[in-house]
This record gives structure tokens, C-alpha cells and sequence, in this order.
């Protein structure tokens, strides 16, 4: 939510796996897109992992070339030690394979270096995941400096950074403008940035967890690019780490219309509805309801009313499965 | 918002302001409930009153016997000092109105005794608010023990306390049970409950303060009063200062979908849909909305994506206008 | 430190333990006190029971009748996961001892209600220990109001509730005050308060917890009973599980002084000292000592650099063992 | 207070005010070290600029050349609005003429480029007051992405920017790493580092700011020079602006046993004392201290026990001075 304003606005989704869901045939190909599903029906999660393979595919999803793997974890919702268990180590050894598919990783007595980013809002409940999340992260870069290049490798520790950068109307920069710096100054082999996401469906808050390994893009493809996490901007691969945690409320009047057109048509007192809706393309419908919405008071978001608890819970499994992915 | 799970279910408001709009013809008389309306012009700002009379008012305004005072501020949005001194001034003026009408305020060298009672969570940004102006507060009942009784009538204080309950998820108490027992124990004249409020339009949000002399009723009206704060359930009268900063997001739905009919039944293409969707009953459709968000997720609300800036500013604009209406 | 202000002032502890050092001879018997010490050699803790059995051994120690537990655990200084959970272990199980000799516990079908009290300031760091266990804490008492009396009891769960009162400056009322209403209004079988402590020596701070059935004695012993926390104030017996965070600023130059005695006596160039300063009396050298410190500035503190991981990591340790003991 | 550990061993200071003491004869000259001291006594104030000419007088103060200006205002210890007022003005006078004496100002249609750093750690109370004075602060630099270059100098705005960068044990990096690489993304033309300092006497805590434009150097003078924050080290002139919160303890130890000395050879009884305790050099006395405090434990610092409401003051003062030098 690194740009929640921008995500707000938009029948827009930070999750492939919903941009992937737009298009026609549950089964169906898209091309440029791989797409590969499977469950872990023991432990309740269910893995999606899509793959942009080329400058096609990317077009059609709105989003950069790589892969985005999706972790549905429903039972998130409860309270259940266990289960979360079974979450952190799935999430870990998911992060652990997309890292050692990039060369990060421990071997040869080298320790990976990450610096990890928590973009958002600590003052924002839904945008303070990232921050969150860093706050409970064992850092060991600084170990470094004592005890010398060594050390992390010689005892199974990553050399962890992290950096809270805060939203820009609280520090007049942009978030690519103070990571860039720091990536020059510090070098890490990677960077992992951690955010709350803008979904599509209020079925996904909470209990859904994106990765991926193309950095994170404001505004997603549209133009501007100097203010894209990437790679290419930072001088160094940028992993992502999502969850949502908020809806536009924009997309949700337009999906919960949809769905009211769906069960009007199924009556016949009110099939007319259905019919004369149906004239109306997606973007004119979504279009209308963004006028109704009044953006002169700016984008609205819709987010549970627990979202206080679930943000608490995700940050710590959330950086329990960072350790588990770096520290041996 | 002490009670926002519930808030967020149903179309409901709680500001009496809008209530009072349901009901058709603008300056039409509802039996039981008189309005006042006038503007302060050059301030920029506009008042209401709407006093509910006797029970007859009360039922048609699921609201209970009483005077409900909004101060429309629109330009509250923008960061402009001299309007928010205007609006302190204005809002402090008609806190000391409210209180000495109920016979609260200075006088014969006696210090009016107010517990503040800074409803919400802490944790949930647009919920905050109560917290927050908690935060802002001076007390002085502390003075007495050291100084004596007079202390405070002689400087022109008030004797002022103030808790911030926390929710029943953090304390496993109803707020009610809480404060019922301070009130016993401390004895104050009055309770003020400074809460963030659920309003059904999102113009309203962060720029409409609600006074009342009725208590805080969660749930409004149905039921349980066990959990009310009023003079009945404390044994002290209680006013009530709310900002809305949450919609309900199946209210938002609703007068969304709402307002859609009206521009489809004007388009000729898509009439058929205003006439169609008329014929199901505004609690059908909500109903409908309702089941469609899916509430086994629980409800879900709609806030400003600069909530956490708009809580800020008016918990500090509050404490001010509380302030100035109890100390000389 | 419900009263930091108090216990800054004067070469006062918290710590029974502590004041029963004050005696000559170590294994020396003191009238009405009873002391049994023992360790858990393999889990690197060291236990300490000084039990007051009479008024005589009251007025010597300083301290009310009742029994106090002290858990030393040099280790928690580092993070080691495996010493943290035998400290959780000891203490969750000496929680539960002290419950079960007075009546608190499972049985028939009937859970042990208690109210945890978070005493002190969120804001101050070394006070912010009571309240922080709160925050960790799973409340149970508001599943009675929905699901009934014996669901707690049926699933094991304690009736638990809990509040932070917040500070008087905060509030402007007596803790005492607040707490009484609640229990009060919604009777617990016992009150456990958590604080964080004034110790006399600096080896003590965060490595130390102390158990007793004795309640919270603002100002220890002097007068004014009004503002305790006992079951006479409150009517429910009080529990208090505290950590000592800081040391008062004129007792660790105290205490330093009388170390800088004992080794110049020892040097001959120096011995002078030693036998000038011991003409004073330790009172008449600690009054000098406050004198020099200036207490027009009010009272000043001593505490750890690292003060903040110490009470994070604590605050998750004691809300644990709270479970522990509790939960079935 | 970047590097309160440093700090708190040691009798260091990092009031320059404070080292100038150090020297015999109040009115005394130091070589390369110029003293200047005036009083505003109506408001209250008292101004002392000390000025290290060269490397001399650098080496006797243990403090790089430039200009150290202290703001003594007793008065900040009382809740007094116009008192504070005053601080303000006065403070944000001297905040313009040493920003113009470098160059730093509005001029010609430019607006000068400042980028805040806060520096400290939000978790520990005495060492947030960096943090919470850039929670304070109005950010602009963001409006020029919008608006273009031009907009703030049109405005009468400066091109603000801030960061928090948080400390060593929460991100692995050196703050000399994160603000370099941003000072190089970002060019600012001047760094104004916001910081908690370390006093030597008690009666300076909360009620004196220190000015200066020399930069941040953790651990003063001695050998490492690589964690400055410095022109040298990044690149734009560095302006420190700092208010103590803490004395070490060693440091308030030592000190006490100083006064009691003078104390005691006056009276006939203890006269002994004071020549035995001369024979030891100052520096044979504080190692003893240090040694009897013991190290192991870490150092420790002493610090007013209301320095949550203090820090809270102050971060606001100190924000709207910076305001008031900045913005037309």
C-alpha cells in the first residue's frame, strides 16, 4: 500500500492472482502467463503461483514479467497456533526457494546479505504491516562491524537490515529516493520489501500472502517508473511480500453490484435489472460509481473491523518466516 | 464507535443529523422532534439541532429523548489554523451552552467535576479518536488531594478525570461495567464521551462534530441497556462529543447503489434497472448487499485513505474546545 | 512504580528480598520473618521465599504480612529462547501455587475469575511494563456474556478481564479509585497487578521477579492506606507480580559511596576516608546525598541503556506465564 | 543520544557549555576557544555562544571546530504557554542566523533545502525526542514533485524533507550509512540532525538547547570518524540541534561524591574525608565508580521521572522553532 491514495482509486488489485481471475476459463490459457495451482489439503493452504513470462503476458496482467506465488491460508482468520505454525513454514520455505532461485543464500561460508524494507504507515492500522513487521526483526548486519565479515556466515545468520522510510507526506521523499541511497551505501545482495496490498475481494484480507520477485510499482506499469522498487532502480533484485489488507471501496460497490445483478436476473420480478445493467460496460459502471463515491474527499478504503488484531498477528508470522528463510 | 462491529452492520448512523434527513420534505415536521438550523457564515461553519421532545420522536428516530447539536465544518479538510480556531470557538461555546443547561459549570466559588471518557481503540486508527483527545487532556482532580477542595474553584479550573477504557476484546469488560464503577467511586457532576462515530455519507466524515445530553447508546435503542452510558446506567448525566470517521461498507453500497438508480432511470438505455430495483424494498436490497459482503468475515468499514492525519488534527481540536469550555 | 515519584525518593525497594539483605549475617533469623531459599541449578534460576508471619517481622522488614517470592534469573539478560521458556515454566507455576493457597483456581466446573491490573505509564519506558502485559494478555471474560456463565470453566479458560489504568497525571484520579469501582461492579475472585519496580541495587533490574499475595502499598507502610491496592481497599485479594526497572538516583550514589568506603579503607593512602565517612550515619550521609541532588528538580531514575528490549521481552515472558497459570 | 551507550560511560558531555566549565576561572581564556554570554532577562533566557577557533582550543574541549550556541531556559520545567512562546522566538532566531551564517536561506526565489533527521529511538523515552520532533514537522519537498521546483519558493516555503532513521540495534546500519545515501539521492543543502544528548549535572536536563553547526560525532573525537555525520561524511554542511535527557550514572555518582567532599571538609568531624578522597586523581575516582557500577551489566542512565511529559513538550517547541526559522 506503499501508494494506498493511488490504490484506492482503480477497480485495481496488488495480487495477480485476482488480476489472473479476470480473464475468461478458469483453465484457460493466457499467453505470456503460466499458471500452476496446488493444495497442501492436510495443513488448509492452498498455492498459486503465476508466472509472467514475457512482455505479452505482462501486458495483459498489468504487471512486470516474474513470478508471483500466492499462499491462501483461510484458517488465518482464527485463532490457531498451529495452523500458524504450519503457515510460517510453508511461507519460509517459499521465500527460501524464490531467494535460492535468484543465488541468495548461504554456501561457501558466505552469508546472504537482505535488507529488508517495511513500506506503509505505522499510524494507518491497515498500512502498518510493514512497519510492523520490522519492528519485530532480529537485525544482524551491525554484528558485523564488531566481530568482522565472518561472523553471520560462521554462525548460520543472514546479515539482516531493515529501514522503516516512512510515507512521503511524513518525509517530503520518495520511497525509491531513500532505499536507492541506502542499497548504494549498504550493498545488500537483495532487498525485501514488506506492504499491505489493495485487494479486489474482501474474501482475501487477511488471509492471503503474496510473493514475488519483481519489486513493488506504484501506480503498476502506469508511466512513471522512477519511483518503481525494482532492480533496475535500486541496483539490487527487489523481493516483495504482501498481504491485503484493504478493498477500494470503489471495488467493492462494483463487485457487490455485480453480484446484486447476478441474483436480480435469477428473479424474474427484477430480471430487468440485469438486463439494463448489463448495457453498461465495466469501466462506465465503475466509472459512475467513482463519481458517486466523490473523490473531492479523496479515495475511501474498506477494511475489517478487526484489522488492528490481524495486522498484529501477520507481523509476527510474518517476520517469523524471514527468519526462517535466512537464519540457518 | 465503542460498539463499531455493530455500527458497521446495518445502514445505520449515529448522527441524529441524518436521521432526521430520512424522513421526506426537507423542512417537513416530524411529530416529537424539532429542528433548528442556521449558519455562522463568515466562519464558514454550519449548526443544527434537532431535540427530540417525547418517545414518539424518539421512535421515529431510534434515537432516545433528547438534543443533538452537529457543527458542519467542511473546511476542517484542509490544514488551515484560523478556521480550526473558529471551529475550537464555536464547538467550546456550545459544550459550555450544553453543560449549563444541565446546571455544569462554574459558580458560588464551586468547580464543575467532569469525567472524560475517551471511548474506542487505541490500535484502530479511525477508532482512535476518544484515545487520542484523552491524550490531549489536562487534568486537574489530582490537584485536590494535594491542595484541597477549593484549589481548583479558585484558579478557575475545573475538577476534570478522565480513563480511556480500552475495548472489551482488551479488557474482557463492557465499557458500561467500567465506567459505572469510576463514576460511583469519583462522584463527578457529569461524564463527557468523546467517541468516533459511524455516519452513513462519507461527506460527513472528519468534518461533522455531534453534541448530545443523551449518553452513548450502542446498539441504539434495541434492547440490551445494560451496556448504555447514561445517566440512567451511571448515576451522572452524560453528553456525548462525536466525530464520524468510519461508513459502514454495506451502507456505502447501499446509497451507492442507490444513487446509480437515479442516474440510470434518467438515461433511457438503462431505465429498465430504476424502475426493476424499485421494486424491491430498501431493506431487501440491503439485505441483499448485505448477505453479498458476506458477513461471515465480519463487517467491514469505509475511511478516508488520510484518516490517521484527519484523527490527529481533530483529537488536538477537541481537547482544545473541552478545554475552553471548562476552564475560564 | 505506580508511584515512580515516591520510590525515587528515599533509598527504597520494592523487593522484599532486598530489604531482607538490609539484616546482619546472611542466614541470620529476623523475628516474624521466615526465608527459604533454593535453585533450580539446572535451569539457572535461584528462588527466594521471605515469608512475614507477624506484625513484628511487618515493622522490621517495612513491608505487610504475607508471603514473597523472588525468582532470580541472572540468564534473561540474553535472548536465549530455551532459558526464557524454563522462566516462563518456574514462574507460570509459582503463579499458580500462590493462586491455589488462597482459593483461586479450576474446580467443579467453576473458572477462577481474576482482574489483571497493568500498572504504570505507557509512556515512560521503565514504567511501561504493566501496561505492555496487557497488550499480550487473551481476555476471556467477555465470552461469558455471549456464550454464558460456564463456558469459560467448560473450555479451561479463566474469567479473565483486565484494565490499564494509566497514571494519575493521565487521569486525574487515585488508581485505587479506579480499580475499586471495577471490582466492584464486576467482582473478580482476585486481582493481580503488575508493575514495574524500584530496586536498591542495579543487578537486580530485569533479571528479577517478584511474586506476592500482599497487594500494591504506595509509599510502603507510611501512612496512607487509602491508595493501596489490598483485598481491604479493593475487596478481592491482590495479587502483585513486578520487575524492578529502575534504581532511585540517590540510592545508587548510596550504595557506590559505601563501595568507594569499603575499598579506600583497604588502601592505606586513602584510609581516612573510610573512618570519616563512617562517623555518619547512613541517614544523615543518604539525606546529604538528596540534598546534593537537588530534589527541586524532582526525583530522577537509573536505568538500564537498553531499557526498551528489556521490558518488550519481559512484558511477552510475564503475559505467558499469566496463561500458564490460568489457562488449563 | 545516537549512541547512548557511548553516553553513559564516561563523564562525557555533549554540551559544549559543559566542557568550557571544566576550565578554571569562569572568565578565563582558553586558547582557540571564544566564550560569549548575554541574557534576555525579561523572557528569561540565557544565551552562551561558545565559538573553537581552531584546532587548539579543538583539542581542549574534545570538540571539532565551529560554533556551539546553548539556550538556557529554566523557565521550560513549568507549564507556562507564553514562556514556551518565547523559547520559540528566541530559538528559532537563533536557528536563522546560524542557517544564514552558512548560507542557508530564502533567497531570490529559492527556497532553501533542509532535510531533518531525527535521530534516537522512539522505544526509549529519554532518547525519542529526535523521533517525536519529526512527527511534529510539516514536510514540503513532496509538493515540489507535484508542483514543480518553484511552488515552495513561491510560497514562502523552505523544501523540507526528514527522515527517522531509527537505531543500530533496529536496522543493522550505521545512521552515518542511511542518512549518506539519502543526503546523496536527495541534496539537500543542509542536514539539521535532531537528537537527545547526554548532560553532565542534572539542573540541565529538559531546559537547555544546544545549537550547533559542527555535526554529530558518536563518541567525540575519538578515532572513529567513519559514523560521523559530518560535511565530510556526507556531503552538505550538518547542523545538530539537541536537548539533554540523560546524565550517566557514573557521571551523577561522581559528581555527588564531588559535592560531598566540599560538604564534608567543612565540617570539623569529616574533615578527613576530603583529604583523603583528594589524593586520588578525578579520573582514578571515576574509574572506581565505573568499576563499582559494573560494567557487565551495561551502562546506565539517570533521568527525571517525568520525561515522558517533558520530551512530549519539548518535541513540540522544538518543531514549531524549526517552523518558525524555516517557513516565511
Amino acid at each position: 500500500m506503499e501508494e494506498m491514495k493511488k490504490a484506492c482509486f482503480g477497480v485495481r488489485t496488488d495480487l495477480a492472482l485476482e488480476e489472473r481471475e479476470r480473464f475468461p476459463g478458469d483453465g484457460g490459457e493466457v499467453a505470456g502467463v503460466k499458471l500452476r495451482e496446488w493444495e497442501k489439503e492436510k495443513a488448509g493452504l492452498r498455492l498459486t503461483e503465476v508466472v509472467i513470462t514475457n512482455e505479452k503476458g505482462a501486458r495483459s496482467m498489468g504487471k512486470p514479467v516474474g513470478t508471483y506465488l500466492t499462499l491462501e491460508a483461510p484458517g488465518l482468520a482464527k485463532k490457531d497456533e498451529d495452523y500458524h505454525k504450519e503457515v510460517v513454514g510453508e511461507l519460509s520455505a517459499q521465500l527460501k526457494l524464490l531467494f535460492g532461485r535468484h543465488g541468495i543464500g548461504t554456501k561457501e561460508g558466505k552469508a546472504p546479505s537482505v535488507l529488508v524494507v517495511g513500506l506503509g504507515n505505522m499510524e494507518a492500522t491497515p498500512d502498518s504491516l510493514g512497519p510492523r513487521v520490522l519492528e519485530n526483526l532480529q537485525m544482524t548486519r551491525q554484528l558485523t562491524f564488531e566481530y568482522g565479515e565472518d561472523f553471520c556466515a560462521e554462525h548460520g545468520y543472514p546479515v539482516l537490515s531493515g529501514i522503516t522510510p516512512g510515507v512521503m507526506a511524513q518525509t517530503g521523499m520518495e520511497t525509491a529516493e531513500i532505499i536507492r541511497g541506502i542499497v548504494k551505501e549498504t550493498q545488500p545482495q537483495a532487498v525485501l520489501a514488506v506492504d499491505a496490498l489493495a485487494a479486489r475481494s474482501v474474501h482475501r484480507l487477511g488471509v492471503t500472502i503474496q510473493l514475488s520477485d519483481t519489486g513493488i510499482h506504484p501506480g503498476s506499469g502506469v508511466g512513471n517508473h522512477r519511483n518503481s522498487l525494482t532492480e533496475e532502480t535500486l541496483g539490487a533484485p527487489v523481493f516483495a511480500l504482501g498481504v491485503p489488507t484493504v478493498v477500494g471501496a470503489a471495488a467493492i460497490v462494483h463487485d457487490t453490484v455485480g453480484a446484486m445483478i447476478e441474483v436480480l436476473k435469477r428473479e424474474k420480478a427484477t430480471a430487468g435489472f440485469g438486463e439494463s445493467i448489463d448495457n453498461m460496460q465495466p469501466e462506465e459502471q465503475y466509472e459512475l460509481i467513482r463519481e458517486l463515491l466523490e473523490p473531492q474527499f479523496g479515495p475511501m478504503y474498506v477494511t475489517p473491523h478487526n484489522i488492528d488484531e490481524q495486522v498484529r498477528m501477520l507481523s509476527f508470522l510474518i517476520s517469523e518466516a524471514i527468519h526462517g528463510a535466512l537464519f540457518l
